[in-house]
């Protein structure tokens, strides 16, 4: 029988354990142990480690109440759509959209508007259209940088526009940007939340690309009266979220690793995503995708008459696992497919792509 | 002005920071992060740590695919009530219970059904009339060791009797044990979980009060069917709980930190409950109380027309934090306290209790 082939996971969009400061981490777990013993390791309360609270409350220059740290951010998610959205609200949603995103509100019966995405974001007018209709929507919900799973995000003029739409029809915009700090090329945009000045943004971010995700670590921000019901649910599901995780990461991004950290794994993205890149354009000349300028993923659209789920199955018989586009719809479309480069390594990639081809080649 | 008094608080329940065993986590951190960096800070699974897991599956003598481990326990209960009890549902409470649990059942919109506890645990035979009368009973949640609030354990006759009913009447068996290693006097008894063959329990516990509350790691052990239905829900929620955490808590218990901290806990409450038992019976003469044998918690009962709510404002204004009794109670019965010993040195107790008894004759 002939050996199995090793197994390359573009699947999974978690990085690879080179990337991930381990020696920092010890470090600032000893500071965060010995500096704060009580803190670290008594109850907390459920808007998370003071200090981590008001270490983010600086950065995006707001006041402590309007930020709640969490158990990842997923769990952040979840708590606000609890807050938000109720059965039946209208949500909508960029086409493609994270996958756990739109089961999440699936499960809680929310009528789920896909808008499509475009290189430079969500498609503004056709969300126009859309509430112009007359469809009251609760919440948008929106990835602006390093879409997972397209890889696009979002210009400065339509954050703007954004801002000025969820003023007029009074609707949420859910700013869902967990991987912001990994830009390797262009310029960075500001955020929705720091563009609203009258509460119209709750945003969210995580820890888990920046430090790692094992430490499970999130936060939103917003209205200090959204933060304090979600502060309320949060007390009533677990007390209070994981302090000594949570000192580990105050100790970490007060340290100085923060940003040696964010430059090792922005260094080897933007090597990875380079190199991924080439080899589709070498192997798979039917592949179009955008050349990400940071994050996670990349997004490949392939001929119309492609089905993206028979090159799954075909890629995971030559040990590669890559995800589905249609895990990212909500309609049939199946001619794409999601590859993370996060967790691979330069030589993975290569032989990955080589391995892709061929079972593109079957198909 | 007079200058306010050093507060005290026998109010939570939770250790002091004196009898955390700071070095033995510092420890167990290090040897985590440098034997298994990638199961540390990597993604993990929803069904917890698998080191963690599998310890906790031989410690109770069950197959992994039975344990689930996460961010504390009452996130395991949150979990567990999602997946049992639906609105309507009928619910078997202790009286006097844990007020997170009956709010967090309250707000499912569940029947309580509050049945008395006795010294040797809830009444079984009003739980079998109310059975026998007709009653379709989803779940009863008992705390069969130091109960929260009230102290008592459940006595072995009583935990045969009772898995005997639920197989009887086909309802689960929560049995809720985070205190079960903090015995200090007495025999201990088995798990009702263990003396279940056909599926009836779901059992629930912690290290919170064995290795300290911040570290937020609860598991769950029960029928795999069950656990794996959870484990579902539990990565739609969060995807995975904190592996940093849970991977700390693996060296720590595998390391021998365990028994040794659990052997500095059990002397310092041993001490504390001998001492506020003491304090009581010489300053408040009417308050009634059983000496506990473990845990954290005393249960004062005081003649019937005490009001536990003004005695609660009394203290206060002494700098004393005590919890009403009717917090635990869904009726109106308000001659009741609850006196957390966990957090507070026996010089604290002295004085707290000559406050406290101040407070009293001031009423």
């Amino acid at each position: 029988m002939a050996e199995e082939p090793a197994p390359i996971s573009f699947a999974r969009g978690a990085p690879s354990l080179d990337i991930i400061d381990v020696e920092g981490l010890k470090a600032a777990a000893d500071r965060a142990f010995t500096n704060d013993p009580a803190g670290s390791f008594a109850y907390g309360t459920s808007v998370g480690y003071k200090p981590l609270r008001a270490w983010i409350a600086e950065r995006h220059g707001v006041a402590e109440e309007q930020v709640l740290v969490t158990n990842g951010s997923m769990q952040a998610d979840a708590f606000l759509f609890d807050t938000l959205v109720q059965p039946g609200d209208t949500v909508v949603v960029e086409r493609p959209s994270y996958d756990r995103t739109l089961l999440s509100l699936k499960g809680r019966d929310a009528d789920l508007q896909a808008v499509p995405l475009a290189e430079d974001g969500v498609d503004v007018e056709a969300m126009a259209a859309l509430l112009a209709g007359g469809t009251k929507v609760s919440l948008a919900h929106l990835i602006p940088n390093f879409q997972n799973p397209a890889g696009y995000s979002l210009s400065g003029q339509k954050r703007r526009a954004l801002v000025a739409l969820a003023r007029e029809y009074e609707f949420t915009i859910f700013e869902d940007d967990p991987y912001v700090e990994l830009r390797f090329s262009g310029e960075r945009q500001p955020t929705m939340l720091s563009l609203s000045t009258t509460g119209e943004v709750v945003y969210a971010s995580s820890f888990s690309k920046t430090v790692c995700p094992g430490i499970r670590v999130g936060y939103l921000v917003g209205p200090a009266e959204v933060i304090a019901t979600i502060a309320k649910l949060a007390t009533g599901t677990y007390i209070s979220p994981n302090m000594v995780a949570q000192s580990i990461v105050n100790e970490f991004v007060r340290g100085g690793s923060f940003d040696t950290s964010i430059a090792t794994v922005k260094t080897a993205l933007a090597e990875r995503a380079e190199r991924l890149c080439a080899g589709l354009r070498e192997h798979i000349p039917d592949a179009q995708f955008v050349e990400p300028e940071g994050g996670y993923f990349l997004w490949v659209t392939l001929p119309e008459n492609v089905d993206g789920d028979a090159l799954f199955a075909a890629a995971a018989e030559r040990g590669v696992q890559i995800v589905k586009g249609s895990d990212f719809l909500l309609d049939d479309a199946k001619n794409a497919i999601r590859l993370a480069y996060s967790g691979v390594t330069p030589a993975q990639i290569d032989e990955g792509v080589r391995r892709l081809a061929e079972a593109y080649r079957s198909l």
